[in-house]
This record gives C-alpha cells, sequence and structure tokens, in this order.
C-alpha cells in the first residue's frame, strides 16, 4: 500500500457506499414484464427510494407508473415515477397524502398487474397512515415513550406495526391479487424484511397480544381507543400466511454486511488483510469506540486476534446520550472516544461515517483521524477530551481539517467504521 | 466437546486463575541468593502479596525476613515473613504504619544485601505515604476528585505517586545500594510497572510539572501546601535515570494477557479454536456487552471475523455507571446487558467474572449464560432488562443458579470474559 492511510479509509468508506447505491443494484433482481394487458405500477418509500426509482427507470423497459416517498433533499429527477419528499424523522401531512395516493394506486389491481416496491429506511415514518381515529400526534408520543423505555428496535416495530394501516403486510394485502417484486435496502440489524420501513409488503408474525404486552411491559401510556384496538384484534397486522396465497418476491438488495464485503475486498486487492467484527455493532458510542481501539491495541500488541497491518470493519447503529451542546453525531463521537483511547501516537488510522451522508444534524458523513491528530489537535489547543464531554466532534474534526463530507448519498446503509492498524511506510 | 459447555466456560475461568496465582510462577523468577553475610529482605503490598510471600517461602532455601501488606481477608500463612492486612480499597492508619515499617526495614541495607519485592493490584491503597503535611483525607479527596473529572488512569497515577513518600521509585531509593529483584502480578492496562501499585520500586519518568498541569487541566482543586511541593520540585518522584546505577531486575510474573492464552490454550487443547480480543478492553460494562454479542452475532449469521465453534475471550476493566440500587458488580452488568443483546435462544453462552473473586462488593466472581437462560428467566417471572435497570446482576443470577463463587483467589489480574458462540450439541 503506497497511498496515504487516511485516503486508503476514505477509499474504502466510498467503496462501501457503492456497494449499497440503487446503481447496479437493480437490474439483478427485475422482474419479468407483466403479461399483455398488465400494469405496472411502482410504490416505495425511504431515503434510497427515488434513487431507487431513478434506477428502475432507466433499466425497465416498457410502460410503468407510481410514486415513492422520500426524505426533504433527497429527491432524484424521474421520468414516469412520482417523486414526493416528505418528513423524516418526525412525519408529516405531505407523507400521510402521499401513503393515501399510494393505496389508491394499487386498490384495482388484478392478476396480470404486477406491482414493485421500492423501499428503504426512513420508509416507515415517510408512510404514515394510523389506524381509524388514531392521531399522527398520539402515535408519536408511544414512539418517543418506546425509545425512552429501554425497549429494543425489535419491540417498537411491533408496536408501530400494528398501529398503523399500511404497514404490516397492510399494503401487500391492498395490492392483491397482482405480482408482488419488493425490493429492500437495509438499514437494520439483521435485516429482517418486516422490519425495513416496517414492512409494509412482508407478513408479519405479530399479533395484536405481543404488541399489548410489550405495551405493558414498558408501562407505556394507552388510549382506550388504542387499547379496545389491540384486545379486539381490530389491528392485526396481515400474517405471513394470508401473504403466502399471493405472489410476493422479496429481495434485500443492498445491507451493511454487504458494503462492508465491498470495503473488505477493496482493503484486500490493495494488500491489507481486512476483518469484519459485525454488521450491527451497536451500544453508546463512546463505549463502542473504546472497544474498538482495545481491539486495535491487542493487534499492535500481541498480533492477536489478527496480525498487522490490517483493517477492521463494523457496521451497524451506535447511539449517543447527548449531554452537551456541540455539533455531534454517532460517528465523530465513536472516533474522539477511540482517539482518546488510542496511546497518542500509536499506528491506528481510524474512519467512522453514515453511509446516507448525515451524522447528526449537519450534512457530514464523518471524519479520520490517525496517529498525527493527538499532536495536531494538542498544538492548537484542542483538547479531545472537551469536545467529547460537550458532544462536538464535527467542531474538533473541522478544526483539523479532516471531515467527511459526501453529501446526501440518496442510500442509506448505516454506520461504516474502518480502523487500519500497523500500517507499514 | 462433550461436557456441558457452561462447564466448559468455569474450566476456562479457572484456568484463567490458575495461570495468575503466585504458585509455579515465582521459582522461574527466583533471584541468586546474596554473598556469605548479605540479608534478604522481602517487602509488597497488594492483594495477591501475601500469597506471593508464602509461595516466596515454599521455594527459597535459606533465611529471610520482611513484611508485606495485603486486603483484609487476603491474608496467608507465612513462617518468616510478617503478613499486615489493611485496608482497601480505602486506606487506613495499619497500611500507613506498615508503609512506615517497610521503610524502616530497608534503610541501613548494604550492598551485599538483597530485597525482594512483592507486588500486585490495589497495593497503591494499602501503603499509603503522603509527602510530609497532606493528610491521607486531602490525598483521597484528590483521587475522588481525578475519577470524577475524566482523567485517565495514566494521568491519576502520574498525580498520586508525586503526592508520595514511597512510591514512584522512592522506596527503591530507600533500598539503595541493596540489588533488588521486583515481582509484580499486574492488574493493570499495558502491565507498565510503574502503574501496578504506583511502582514503589520503579523509576517514573513524569514530573512534578506533568502532575501539576494534569491537576490544571482538570481543574481539581489543591491546597497551597500541594502547589508549592509541586512547583518547588519537592514532591519529585525518583527518575529512572537515578535507579539505572542500583541493580533492579523487575519481572511481571502474572498479567492478564497471560491468563488469557492460558484460557485459549486449554479450549484449544478441547478442540475448540479461541480468540483473544484484547487485554485490555475498558468501556461501560453494558456497553462492552453489545459489542461482545454483536461480534458473536457476526460468527453465527456470517462466520465472520471467525468461523464458530469458537471462544472470545478478552481481559481489562469495564466500569459501570451505577444509577439504581441492585447488587451489582462489572462483570454481571456486562453479562446482563449481553444476554439481552443476544437474539433470545441463540446459540451463544457466556461468562464474565473477576479473577479476584469479588465482582462489585460481594464475595461472587461473577456468573454464566446460556442460550436456555433467557427462557428460564422469564418462565420464572424475571426480566433482565429491570435487573439491568437497577444494576441488579448478583439478583438475577443468583436466582438462576448461575452465579460463579470462588472466595478469594488471592490473585488479581482483573476481569475476564468468555463466550462460547456456536457450541455443537
Amino acid at each position: 500500500m503506497q497511498q496515504d492511510p487516511k485516503a486508503f479509509l476514505r477509499h474504502l468508506f466510498y467503496e462501501a457506499v457503492e456497494a449499497a447505491l440503487p446503481k447496479n443494484k437493480i437490474r439483478a433482481y427485475l422482474p419479468s414484464p407483466p403479461p399483455e394487458g398488465g400494469r405496472v405500477v411502482v410504490i416505495g418509500a425511504g431515503k434510497a427510494s427515488a434513487a431507487m426509482a431513478q434506477e428502475l427507470e432507466a433499466c425497465w423497459h416498457g410502460p410503468l407508473t407510481g410514486l415513492v416517498v422520500t426524505r426533504y433533499g433527497h429527491g432524484a429527477d424521474c421520468k414516469h415515477i412520482e417523486i414526493v419528499e416528505a418528513g423524516h424523522p418526525l412525519p408529516d401531512e405531505t407523507g400521510a397524502k402521499a401513503a393515501q395516493t399510494i393505496l389508491e394506486l394499487v386498490k384495482d389491481l388484478g392478476e396480470n398487474d404486477l406491482v414493485i416496491g421500492l423501499f428503504s429506511g426512513g420508509g416507515s415514518a415517510l408512510l404514515p397512515m394510523p389506524q381509524d381515529d388514531i392521531s399522527l400526534n398520539e402515535k408519536q408520543q408511544i414512539n418517543r415513550a418506546l425509545l425512552l423505555s429501554g425497549a429494543s428496535i425489535g419491540e417498537m416495530n411491533c408496536v408501530r406495526r400494528h398501529l398503523s394501516q399500511i404497514k404490516g403486510g397492510h399494503l401487500a394485502k391492498a395490492c392483491a391479487p397482482a405480482r408482488i417484486v419488493n425490493l429492500l435496502i437495509s438499514d437494520v440489524p439483521g435485516d429482517a424484511p418486516s422490519t425495513i420501513a416496517s414492512g409494509p409488503l412482508v407478513g408479519d408474525a405479530t399479533t395484536c397480544a405481543d404488541a399489548l404486552e410489550i405495551l405493558e411491559r414498558y408501562r407505556i401510556a394507552i388510549s382506550s381507543r388504542i387499547r379496545a384496538g389491540l384486545t379486539s384484534g381490530q389491528f392485526e397486522t396481515v400474517s405471513p400466511e394470508i401473504l403466502d396465497t399471493q405472489s410476493i418476491h422479496t429481495h434485500v438488495i443492498a445491507r451493511t454486511q454487504l458494503s462492508l464485503e465491498a470495503a473488505a475486498n477493496a482493503a484486500q486487492s490493495m494488500g491489507v488483510s481486512a476483518h469484519i467484527l459485525g454488521d450491527s455493532l451497536e451500544g453508546e458510542a463512546r463505549d463502542v469506540g473504546r472497544v474498538h481501539a482495545g481491539i486495535a491495541a491487542q493487534v499492535l500488541n500481541h498480533q492477536q486476534p489478527f496480525s498487522s497491518p490490517c483493517v477492521l470493519l463494523s457496521g451497524g447503529e451506535t447511539s449517543v446520550t447527548v449531554k452537551g451542546n456541540g455539533r455531534g453525531g454517532r460517528n465523530v463521537e465513536f472516533l474522539l472516544s477511540c482517539l482518546l483511547a488510542c496511546e497518542a501516537g500509536s499506528n491506528i488510522y481510524a474512519l467512522a461515517a453514515d453511509t446516507d451522508g448525515v451524522d447528526g444534524l449537519e450534512e457530514i458523513a464523518g471524519a479520520v483521524f490517525g496517529p498525527d491528530s493527538f499532536k495536531r489537535a494538542k498544538a492548537m489547543g484542542l483538547n479531545p477530551l472537551e469536545f467529547l464531554k460537550r458532544n462536538d466532534g464535527h467542531s474538533f474534526f473541522e478544526a483539523l481539517g479532516d471531515q467527511i463530507i459526501t453529501g446526501p448519498t440518496r442510500t442509506n446503509v448505516n454506520d461504516f467504521r474502518a480502523l487500519l492498524i500497523g500500517w507499514e511506510r
């Protein structure tokens, strides 16, 4: 490896993002066209969905119509598929109206028609349709209470699906008897289709009783209307058995693991062995950073569990308990902590960035550091510990000139982290 | 591997502890006896030091005298070396008096005399001797302030050494011109001799200026007396250059890495490949637990970065931000979180325990769980999340019958964690 190690890590990140783009991914899963007279309707929601629609148009031969919803600023030019930009992470009326339109689009389809679903992370908030007599606001309150309760993401999704008229397979049922090809870009641990955008086109094995038990376990206050809907079974989602009678093909076309493997292949083709620690590592970002630094130290000191030089790769969504008022994000928080835990000057380079191009609230994907960073920061009078304390990672790496800025990538397979250890000059 | 997987993990832990015991470790580092007429004086402090003294007596031929300090309850029978039990983690007057006696013991030694030092984790608190006109209480206040400040363990140790009249090489200087053989059991990341028990027999490269800078960086309030001592250089520790003129041989006879390697060898001899992630992993215990679970999931789902079945091993001291009032400790906190993060029923067994036999405040070393634990807990009406919230790991694993209780092991190489993944029945 001849090049600058920070440039090397940036290259791995770009390879990871590239592997998650709809480009070159849709073609392999292109369904056969419908028989003579059959219509093609494209529906979808998510941060990547406009880009998916654009790519689908580029490789589809024949007529198609449809509508997909994406986040404000994540749109893309399409000729036949209508692109709606709506609110995320907080749902808004534009998204609610788009959800209605999508249900309208599929309501009178026949056996010869084909529905192509384009869903990705963020699709749940972008396609809100609460059960009758439940307000968007009430649903959001329950979401927030669940977030604070310690419930797992799987438990939260179970409740969400049962409070929706479009998720948990309802949209698939509305498409019947049309054939469905469901293309997904996953940002969730485990990549279960029922959890990506809350699975509008996927059967849901959980029940109203499960949702009620979760709400009770975490002592979440609910209105009598919600209680009645869950107790009576009125809010039941669509079980996989019901959808089995329909022709539905689901493909996860991009996911964290594939992006990590693309980065690993890129490293290996440049002569550096790469090891994937996990595609769904979770935990407080600063502690996940310390563990990564600890494993890197083991490589340097004992050539365990891997020999150096090598790259450690990981994905998955960490969390940040915000205590300060700085400009932060999960990835720069991870990096600051990792930098502090690496002994000053040890031969470790690290990059962490969000594959959607946004780490935190600003259009900054993440950052990169090297053995020089600690010393350079000190010379500039910057103490990384102080920046970490006030959750101000973006300011720190901006001052060092080590930010990674991509703009919206129009895809999302969550966080990407890479540590280069024992680089030989 | 034919046996019960939990028994297998317990076996690995016992092998790790065994590898850290003074037994069989002292003999290899036994110094040559002094010339005719030379005396042998044994001094030391730490949780393992009485056991080290006992083993030294068992293999030493010839006369010896001395005194070592250990924690209350960690004593051992010795014939020639006096064993004093004193306060830890809070120093007390018994420890202060023992420190005085130890300095007395070495003050008139000659070139033909031999000092054998037996130091281990805990020795810093057990051997208190603040600089003149500084009270034990004042030193403890500074310690507490540093602990809350976010200062690294290295920075805290630098300050501690400069506020002591016996650490940071002072004891070694007092032994001059005698020959010194310094035997250490390490519980610190990196195993630097100057940080084990604050290095009474080891030169210290840091200066009063360093200590003052650290106190100022973390805005720790100090008395004018301490400021004067540090500013004037009166509190200077003994630099390695000064001690170079003495004959001092330092050996770390047991440390986390050696215990992890012993456990790895035991696993491998039973046909299970083992991988050491790190000998000094640090971070909030529950987050370190989630990362371990995430790596285990990667092994199960993708056979990366290791193929299953395998054992992941790690050491080093995690931390717990106590929020509840349960019966907890670092290791059971790690385990509860790891259990919650493992998908229910996935083929993962985990053990975490402190090699000194005490995880938290009770004489319980740690615990072990398996794929059945979640279901068994549920059947008993126990929700691991609730136990984690109130830092009540010992109660949880007690109810399941999965505690690990060893009694005081009389050694200490910090925490030990092992995950067995993909065990084949």
